[in-house]
């Protein structure tokens, strides 16, 4: 904490906890200085920032006041004591998955697009396109093409703060009597498809990706599938069987929502396109996210709808408000067309690869159980066997180790974000842990 | 623009229209010096910028040279175009209601927050609270309180990027045989309801709001209504007809859906408070938005649930994920808690005041016709006769005047950006325009 600051965290509190009160009058600059044994400058400074921030107000050649009222006192009570709560706890190491890498993302080149499109007025100053900014539609349209093959155009692209909330729209759009397969664990769409009262049916799958004959079983009118992460395995999912489905989807005029989440982002196997464009009778309804691939903050994702969809979708067009916010999206199609995102991706390719490489090597040498990559989620999964797992996972919070609730004696550990050089002590730590737990 | 951005222009273009093909070097830095004119900073300043946008790379000691690929061309050639289409044009006056006052907002203290947050490396590395950022739901309770008089709690409050994402959460989780009553003119809300498949029963509204009798006429299990724009008239809520409803919708189980619009931003009626702190049996959920009081660029929405709601809500809580941008949350967070936002209300309400007298005066003496405001949505209602309207819409343009689609023979003019001393004018040059175009 700078100088400055500690004059003005003192004087905050002592204002937040009542010492000065209402009206009071603070110390003079230079019986200040001396109490701090601190420059004038700095002084001077922590003032502009109690000024600037509302707790005092100044009169010209007597002096500086407490400007405070007791609601407000209230509220940054429970602020700090908020923020001292909700202190994020800094791990040892993190193997939960809904981190990512701290150093990876360019916060400053980031700042930059925020800052020019916050300088902007006249497009802050005006409500946005509900169908998503027209420049990011196209940016997209161009990124989706080149890195996914995903055949699009700015007109059927619809973007929002989340994928989530594209398909609330989307599926708003479907006959009442809607029967929807999906797979399991994609807990957000199903919520959708149940809050609109669809039926819905789990499809099982097999080491190489959807059962195919499970899915023959029903009678659906939508598939709601992974594309980057299928199967037992987790892996993207093949040739065989991407024409197997689209075959049987085409005869049975399925509509598939193709789920791309994190696709771009191969670093074990080799590049895939999305199904989407493989489509022959454009059958498919394609969803991406940026979330994993920039600050998990960032809520932009993008639909591109089909032909039959994006005509309803025009339709009721002027009903629906934009979701994702203007400011990130404005920033976000800059920083796409000046190439940053493809840049970053690169990047994230070459760290996530070094990082697997790691991990798989550390398993192997001190994890004696089944193991498997998802890719598309940035972790390697752990069949435990003989394991008490409620003390395991008691044993990691004491040992300060983060790691996702073990769900059907799978442990997920992400290695998105821990340092690629600590991937083999903390392999090797989490196995002694485990060790201790066995039954 | 600034010298060196006109440097930097030239060569971006130069690149972009292909007059400088990749691998091509460009000018020493002397030698632009001598081309522009320019000290040896500004070139060196345009150059920098150069290379930070990707237009060029560096070989030390030898020179500049043009790097960027076919594809990136077209694009910054589709950006460019979408830039100069798109360019807000410029109007004389502007009556439409989806702009605000420009200059009402201070950017540089909002451009503080947000780059404060983008400083806190590890909130913006992880992913939000889906119900809403913690401290944000904590300070919006206070505020609502305060300014609305709502009563509610941070657990019971929901944050999402719009009021229609809001409520397409919370229509999901009503029964799926809902019949809702509303007033007309809620498009957004309405899509949401029919997307649902809900039965929707339109309820007529007479001088002093909605007709009870009419209302009284369907059995219905929700009733969405806007109490701070009631009515043919579009004033705030009478007691009077508020009891009544509060008194009905109770005897009868039905729901009130509360959409309090800019409800807070009152400069010409008496202050009044939602209906939600009201409500003796907590059958009211309240929606409040800060779209129109911050930048309308900024998402930000929140749904107050009822006690019966928030329970069920809460049940599927992690099958949602959040839609308005961290970013803007937490920014916001500390701007109302640093007393910005109730500031800004208030000049907004002393802004609002003296322009809405002022075009009243304006009317009453330039526009012979019936007219009414709606205090909500900051605008005079006019209702034409005798006027070619397809004429006066093509006559405000030829005048560089922007209305709002003349919808029933009634012509919204919002005083919201147009400045105090030229309402008198504006509405001059209108009445003008309008006799042009008398039947």
């Amino acid at each position: 904490m700078k100088k400055y600051e500690k004059v003005y965290f003192k004087y905050r509190e002592d204002i937040i906890n009542g010492y000065l009160k209402k009206g009071a009058q603070l110390p003079s600059i230079r019986k200040s200085c001396e109490m701090f044994k601190a420059s004038q400058t700095t002084i001077e400074h922590a003032y502009e920032k109690l000024l600037i921030d509302g707790y005092i107000y100044s009169v010209p050649q007597i002096g500086y006041f407490v400007n405070i009222e007791e609601e407000r006192i209230q509220l940054h009570k429970q602020f700090d004591q908020y923020s001292m709560i909700h202190k994020p706890v800094s791990y040892l190491y993190d193997f939960r998955s809904q981190t990512v890498s701290q150093d990876s993302f360019e916060v400053s080149t980031w700042k930059r697009y925020i800052k020019d499109v916050l300088d902007d007025r006249i497009n802050m100053s005006t409500y946005g396109d509900s169908q998503g900014e027209y420049v990011l539609r196209e940016a997209i349209c161009q990124y989706a093409y080149k890195i996914r093959g995903v055949l699009s155009q700015p007109d059927k692209i619809l973007i929002g703060s989340n994928y989530q909330s594209l398909l609330f729209i989307l599926c708003g759009l479907f006959e009442k009597e809607t029967v929807i397969a999906m797979e399991k664990e994609a807990d957000q769409a199903q919520r959708v498809f149940e809050s609109y009262g669809y039926e819905v049916k789990i499809i099982n799958s097999n080491d190489g990706g959807i059962d195919v004959e499970d899915l023959k079983k029903y009678d659906v009118d939508v598939l709601y599938m992974n594309s980057a992460s299928q199967g037992n395995k987790k892996r993207p999912i093949s040739n065989h069987l991407r024409e197997e489905l689209m075959t049987y989807t085409t005869e049975h005029n399925i509509l598939i929502i193709e789920d791309d989440y994190n696709g771009e982002l191969t670093y074990a196997s080799k590049h895939h396109h999305a199904m989407q464009g493989f489509s022959k009778n454009d059958n498919i309804i394609y969803c991406g996210s940026f979330s994993r691939l920039l600050l998990p903050s960032l809520r932009i994702s993008y639909m591109v709808l089909n032909d039959q969809y994006s005509k309803i979708y025009q339709h009721f067009k002027n009903d629906y408000g934009p979701t994702a916010s203007k400011l990130e999206q404005l920033a976000f199609s800059r920083y796409i067309v000046d190439g940053y995102l493809e840049k970053h991706l690169r990047k994230l390719k070459k760290e996530y690869k070094e990082k697997y490489i790691e991990m798989k090597k550390a398993i192997e040498e001190h994890l004696p159980y089944q193991h498997y990559l998802n890719e598309a989620y940035l972790c390697y999964c752990i069949e435990l066997k003989d394991i008490d797992e409620n003390r395991l996972e008691e044993k990691c919070i004491e040992n300060k180790i983060a790691i996702n609730p073990i769900v059907h004696h799978i442990l997920k550990i992400s290695f998105a974000s821990i340092d690629t050089k600590k991937i083999n002590q903390s392999i090797s730590l989490l196995s002694k842990l485990i060790q201790e737990c066995c039954l």
